[in-house]
């Protein structure tokens, strides 16, 4: 144990409106700000950030370039590259990164979703300490978890600057509505984040014996015509059906006139698929219509909390 | 009856993306405009057009003004105001206003909200030819009537420059999303009015005895704390049930602290009374979270029809 008041324990950063028009996570943000006592911070020293003050003020997901995708380091460090979303990462960083002048050690990046991804947590990669935290948030919530990883259409997201940090995801809700459920949700899910900190913080961290992961096998756009515009939409029954699992010829999309088009896996792929991020609005410009997962269970591994129990205690 | 070959009835403006970040009717406006059967236009020559192309392309409601309020005279006739939404309400005017170089006399305007409110109808004050419209759709499909008037702090609608026309207003669907149930209703709205056209073309429209409209009372802002920022959302009760009653004393809005707040109508208000838009995304800019109506019941009239025959048949 520390001397006399205590070493005190590495901060942690919590995020919102990293997209602007996200509304319901900056909302809840600004209450806890005025309100310390209304979040469940577990006596961690918290440090409440809204992700793009001015994306967040034209109440758009972003000006210049998508936020959360700035942050790849070759973006950051090259010093030709100079945008509003490029400066706002890299003062973020330099403010709160592990290294920054009020450092953070684990960054908790709240987000909605037009899809029906209910509450639920992303994950970038496997590190090890990132894989305890949603352990410990699945034993408590039974959140999914979705493994977003080896994808290189997508990249740089903010929480792969922190050592240790996830992204909640809350849905569906539209852009730029704020509803209670999903704040509740939002907000459930970060206090049961913050206290699996703290109980790493107080080595008294206890993981279960498996998590349930949903590994990132790809993204599907929808069908297009030779003038690059979308042939075909959503078929209702993948409307809202996230983490519902899809086989071969199932409905997928149907088109303009009404013909179902069916799920067509690749010669020797593994069915059945897992959807997630159905018709969020912010991805059609990405061309992504939604993403293919495989849901698999893992054992956890002793490493995993000693990891983060480590990062909590000593900040290393 | 007309000469040989008959005089053309009067042709019809279909608009589709007056706001840019509505998707799905322009999705099916470019699928019309490639596949001219898919569309039940009965015989009426139809005028397909994009509301707003430049904001379309940036996939915003808009760019500098709502174009959905770019539509009031003194905008449009003052040579001093000049920006693109009002470029564009006049280049609409120009070219298929009523007395444009290839004029309608009819304009239906396809939108979508992310409020619950189903299949609907806007209405822009009382007009017979409206109104007549408004109650065959309704005797077809059943279709509840938004009745907005005498809105000081909205004015300016597209349909309002042309003798008849109305909104279809389908919902709820996030913006920038496109669903096939979304498309389907405003298909079907659509079909149905210009099916109730072409027998107001021929002479052979019938109205039902009544039509049931839900007149507009007033806009309810979302509580406010001193800095202007929302400091409640609307009650989970409230969320999705548009066209539900609320009786005084009902919940309303719910504090950032979970207390619920009810509504309060002013002395000697009657109650009940219906809201619409809840929580329609566009509106927070507005500084509205809801509108309230009086649902009432009002025999047709026979001049209705009357001057809906006359507008088809002659163009007057």
């Amino acid at each position: 144990m520390a001397e006399q008041g205590g070493a005190e324990a590495p901060r942690v950063l919590v995020v919102a409106g990293t997209h602007g028009n996200e509304c319901n996570a900056p909302w809840l943000l600004r209450h806890w700000g005025t309100h310390p006592d209304a979040l469940a911070s577990k006596g961690l020293d918290l440090e409440l950030m809204l992700g793009n003050p001015q994306a967040w003020g034209a109440r758009r997901r972003y000006l210049d370039r998508d936020l959360n995708r700035s942050f790849a380091l070759e973006l950051l460090n090259d010093p030709d590259l100079q945008d509003r979303e490029l400066d706002r990462a890299r003062a973020l960083l330099a403010l709160h990164g592990p290294t920054g002048t009020s450092p953070c050690a684990v960054a908790l990046d709240l987000h909605s979703t037009t899809a029906a991804m209910g509450n639920s947590l992303v994950l970038y990669g496997r590190r090890p300490m990132d894989l305890a935290l949603a352990a410990a948030i699945q034993a408590d919530l039974g959140l999914p978890i979705y493994l977003h990883e080896a994808d290189g259409a997508q990249s740089g997201f903010l929480v792969e600057r922190w050592p240790c940090g996830l992204v909640i995801e809350v849905g569906p809700v539209p852009q730029g509505v704020i509803t209670a459920p999903i704040c509740r949700q939002s907000q459930l899910a970060l206090e049961s984040a913050l206290g699996a900190l703290a109980r790493a913080r107080d080595g008294q961290l206890r993981l279960p014996q498996a998590l349930t992961v949903h590994r990132h096998l790809g993204s599907v756009d929808l069908p297009r015509g030779a003038d690059g515009e979308p042939a075909a939409c959503v078929h209702p029954v993948r409307q809202h059906r996230d983490w519902v699992p899809i086989g071969d010829g199932d409905p997928l999309f149907i088109s303009a006139d009404g013909t179902p088009l069916p799920y067509q896996p690749a010669e020797g792929a593994e069915v059945p698929v897992w959807p997630v991020f159905i018709n969020e609005a912010a991805y059609g410009e990405k061309g992504i219509a939604l993403s293919l997962t495989r849901r698999e269970r893992w054992p956890t591994e002793v490493g995993w909390a000693e990891a983060l129990i480590a990062l909590m205690i000593s900040g290393n």
